[in-house]
């Protein structure tokens, strides 16, 4: 068993490293992908390679839709999708991925702190573990990926 | 062309009955349908229901859950899906709605005022059109519906 | 909303009289459907029919593709699928319902006595909602096609 | 040709090893893959690793979730699924594949002892082969990816 | 429950009137749809609509075409797929319609005389139902729609 | 059997008319359905209900994605999908709608001059009809709508 | 572009051996399968491995079923499906697949020799070619799989 | 990430060569494909393999049938389609490509002059990039393959 697992979501914290470097060290039969998440460069990708716009909202459906082409294309792909909600921002883009995962019926684990219950009710709803650690999703990964005693 | 119009998100302003009127003054060949937008009575169904739960990640899951079997079914049966993003909150359920709407194929017409511009971009990219007031989709659905002239 | 809802699983109790009444006096939009539960008719369509077989298996064969015919389209067209496990026999043919109706993306509801919640935890965690009684799934019914407030 | 065969069902009898000891003597172009197959460790996964839940049922649920994630992948990558039904215990999870793995269109085989005929018959209805032994799957198994004579 | 119910294949006997009639004393919930019965006007149709074709080839192309129409229309919207072989000609069209409604996971009745039980072999694997009568065809439909004594 | 038929294509000419007043005449079971073919309001639509936009790429695309909300959801709905290529402009929007349609699984008629035999090559090698006048296309619904004589 | 090409249809020529060496021949980057052409294996595979049947019809269905895990699981995996029909035999099988191909939108290739042009019209006319020649359709495999000029 | 993209359109400049060189200079993981792009050898490939045909639109159809076995396997199995319009020839099949991919789910990107924005609106739809040069594309491909910085 070798997985595609994408990971969305939050950009501001070094999760996907924590995540990323419990997957190499468990040496785990995992690929992790992910958005684009230096953030000016994704902010501003559709207006540098295809023009300026001089209202904001074109200048970013532009950049939004080159980023949409990498990151459904990596969702399709991928066997798991893991949705980070942070602290701070909307991220209305990470609860968007989640529901589109859902939709494909791709297995989602959602990962965020313990204020948020509430707020994510649905979308943890649709989910299949919930983890408040990137440690707990290497675990999860590492448990799903095992050799079975069989 | 009789049409299925989901809304979805936001349930604390009046725009679902301002849509509403406008589709029936139109007299728009469109059912409306919504989720219980009774917020306790939506929060609560859960455990009312099913039992009390002392956790409050079970009791909202239980509650979200029971919400999802009219949700889901509601975007499954329409054929446009209107979501609406609302000053307050963070309505993460409007946009996991979203991505489940355009993962399932549906046509979305995403509704929220201009300053959300930027943090709903992703979101906005998946739509084929975004308004700002309910009276744009109840016009965007009266052409859509017109008896075409030829 | 008009909702078709399939009940599947155990024929040895009057639990779909007591649901079926239930949604009668709600008065809830809701079309029920269910397998033959006269067991004997069940067992018997296949050889009944198409002739008789010396062997059991073939005999249980023709009655049980006979009964797929219905079954199968009953749940593919149901927006709703509720499967009841008694507290007698094995049931298989409940717990493969239930996993059809999970591929096929259709909300699950699931009712069972307290005692089997370890035998079906893969079933109860593919489910939307776990109830213990008839009239409990009455109340979900109730509940997600109430006419919303707004 | 080299397929993938998911093994589910029954964890207490040694069927997955004959199995895999018949495909390793036949040299096929076959990987097998299975649930985790250690017991307990798959009862409490999901307390072992998000934490506990003083609920039983919330214990399982979190567990079977978990399962799910490595399951309904590895069924959704097969390309034939095997199901074991043994002696003892309800199997309502294998019941529960088995349907999942129908409605997905895959190839099932279906492994049980005589005397579950009449218990299994929708089930063996939904298959293209019933066997008693593990030989005659890895049979089944030899005879469908053998090089055509042409 | 209303059925759709498509009769493909054979059209040199009166099978559908027979399997009509008995759906009518029946007083079945059933529509019955089927292909152009009428032989010459089903070769034809193509060069009457469309114009004339000195290459025999092609004026079977167009019309093939043109009865595809509304036959994979209808096969589409079938809920049942009765196909009937008969003792002459090739009727390879039945086969193909046997074909593509498994294919689109219909039920499939299939109807022929006993002689041809092993050339038919893959047709009658992939069906739910294997009958020598339209009598017998009438009883199938009979006990599939009949009102569940729950 | 009620079949709901698509009409894309050019607008610059009376054929819809003919073919609606073709499938009146015959009284045919057919519900006729086409983009908006008043063409000013259609390349306005955008920008009058959303807002003005200086830039003519957005005007367009603002525009064009309402009409797709009507015209996808048309076509999704369809039986049948006739598509009119006429003698003047690129008409892509036509050629791409017969590419949506096909990729659906849509049965496609052709309706274009002689002269453009060669050049539309691609999109005839995807129909089930090619046909030169709407009169023709009115014969072929007939025809395919016609009770069967069994 | 490396393609699975699936050889389905009559087993009583070498029309698989010619076509084989022109495809090795031309060095196409094509893996070629087949069903088991080894025609008493084929017959009683399903009695040899499961056991024996006093009725005919059972042994031929226990055989097919297991044929049909072969023969789906490769029509599924090909890129495009190649249907001989030969001078003999019903040859239903091989409609059967020619329409389950279709179905799956499986290009289609079919190969006969020209007295059956009107007895496979229904056949042909749901392919992208029809061949009358094992060289042929090497010449076809050939030309789709050449690198581009440009 | 390894991403298959299709080339589909006008084949009479050197778009795909500039596209080709550009990404082999980046050095990026993508293969790309097309359709035959020796302009007389697309056209004649049907009746130079199957037989000459007098009338010249069967000629075409067997080839655009042949060039559709191609082209319909390329699409199905890219991960990024993008479609070229040029400044002469009416370029149906591009059109045609772009809608047969967009209701296939595959992200387009369209490349046309400034000239065709208004005829291209319903293409440039639904596209998540319109691009005006081969460079642009390649940039795109550059960004949406990169190695994430987390």
């Amino acid at each position: 068993m070798n997985l595609q697992v994408y990971l969305s979501g939050e950009i501001h914290s070094d999760w996907r490293q924590q995540l990323s470097s419990g997957v190499d060290q468990a040496n785990l039969p995992i690929t992790l992908s992910s958005p684009i998440t230096d953030h000016s460069a994704s902010d501003d990708c559709g207006t540098k390679i295809l023009g300026d716009e001089p209202n904001p909202f074109w200048k970013d459906h532009k950049g939004a839709k080159i980023n949409a082409i990498r990151n459904r294309t990596l969702i399709d792909k991928a066997d798991v999708v893991v949705v980070r909600f942070g602290e701070k921002y909307r991220q209305w883009n990470a609860a968007f991925d989640a529901g589109y995962a859902a939709a494909k019926g791709k297995p989602l684990i959602i990962l965020h702190p313990e204020e948020h219950i509430h707020a994510l009710k649905e979308v943890d709803a649709a989910a299949l573990a919930v983890a408040q650690t990137p440690q707990q999703v290497v675990e999860i990964l590492t448990y799903i990926t095992a050799e079975s005693s069989s």
